[in-house]
């Protein structure tokens, strides 16, 4: 295992980079899944779903090099518990993504409310701004803009999330379609917090740095 | 942006205190909001979610102030990510309590069971208890009996959310009221969950400067 | 007071071990219940939830014996807010399995979809090897064979979880069993999940102690 001394290893903001361009991968893939459940159906939401796990299990490879590289890493840029709780908070919205995609598929759900394209739209905006503010991490500056807009998208979320749950209780639907469509809607919103609890992260690390 | 070179800057057991006097100010809406609802209904739980909206902005903005602070602060009296993440566990109590008032304004609910009064007393001592105590982290002494009763609040929460899950799981109501009021109360079990997370972090911080 | 001096008090790897053997009587509880279950019913499931609260308490004694000695002790093993956190998250599988044992008596169930006995399973073998992994703490050496098979398990927990679900969102059950087996399962879930936190938690303290 050879030592790495050079004080600011680059290849973490690599690693993060690309931890975070999975995420704007698997929300293009949510997107792509509103578009073709528009259209057809449960067939596609299968290939899609094998997307979603494709996707799912590239990032789980980064999250893993992430891991092993702080293992075997002699001074890191920032604090051994901080780069793993960064890779930890990108691997998590992954997660409920691609759960997001398997219920869809597993409870064969063929519509969602059209309200859904905006919690997508927002996991896509958080997940592209998430991907160019990676590599900021190297020199620390211009971090707050990134956050504070990451709050501003994961409020929106919970206003469009919050509508959705008010329609799904307004007695349109039967008591499953409801809790069908909650667990999947809950599941986007979870995302949207987790790309708040990276923010979050990248806050702390900058306030220690400081 | 001046340095501060005192020890122990004073400032921060005060928004710590403001803090949780905000959540004071939520607790009482929330028991302001069931008298009323057993009165009126829709009409006055729409200006208590105003109301609850004003305190929730009047914690945000305290919270800012702390995380301001902290950026802005040379010697802090405890460590940075301690102070930021006993401000996030303070306003975590306050994003519950907000939505679940929202809550039953979004999904018209007129009536909630009984047993919800005793998850607003509970929640209402925690957070006077929390208000009293955040002035003694100055001294870090006499803490263990805050924790220990927030523990023994957070109990009898639990105990209170379960009867109400059985009771609404009974047989007496229609699933979708069940949905809706479950969340509701799980928003509120949540807020007092909340709380336990800030004694938790309190207890932590007093561990570690013991 | 006494201060203990030595640099590696070997009580804390006894007492960790202690706590992670309450998992393992307390998942062997609730392998009885679904035997039971397929014989009697509620009243069993009555004993069994006693036995579950006694196992409950015996793991809250644990970790309060851990907290006391966190604050007793001048020198501790590794940090002492991963002492604090490796404790409490401990705690929260046991709190998990005993809501699901509380809510299954509360609710008057008496029958459990058939895979649900490999959520259990999944349970059994986490808090067994989690329970012959506290020793190894010690050394700090061959955890990550620990940590791999959990992320394993977790994995297969995941899976059945989402077939329960997917199943009780069949069409085959009426809405209000679906919502009282489904928060049962889904706080297996959580436990199973709970068991990932303790062995991030061990990972964490590995990385940084490595």
């Amino acid at each position: 295992m050879p030592l790495r001394l050079r004080p600011n290893d680059p290849t973490f903001y690599d690693l993060f980079a690309e931890s975070a361009n999975h995420l704007v991968d698997g929300s293009r893939i949510l997107a792509d899944l509103l578009d073709t459940s528009a259209g057809s159906g449960l067939d596609a939401s299968g290939e899609i779903a094998r997307q979603m796990k494709d996707a799912e299990h590239a990032a789980d490879e980064t999250t893993h090099a992430i891991i092993k590289r702080v293992n075997s890493t002699f001074v890191t840029p920032f604090d051994r518990e901080d780069i793993y709780r960064l890779a930890s908070d990108l691997d998590d919205v992954m997660d409920y993504m691609e759960e997001a995609v398997d219920s869809i598929h597993l409870f064969g759900l063929e519509n969602l409310p059209a309200e859904v394209a905006e919690q997508i739209e927002v996991l896509q905006r958080a997940a592209s701004l998430t991907a160019e503010t990676m590599p900021r991490l190297r020199t620390m500056k211009d971090l707050a803009e990134y956050w504070i807009e990451i709050n501003r998208l994961e409020n929106t979320g919970d206003q469009v999330h919050r509508r959705i749950i008010a329609k799904l209780f307004s007695g349109e639907f039967d008591a499953l379609t409801v809790m069908k469509v909650k667990s999947v809607v809950d599941l986007f919103e979870a995302a949207i917090d987790a790309f708040e609890h990276v923010a979050n992260t990248v806050e702390q690390i900058a306030v220690k740095e400081s």
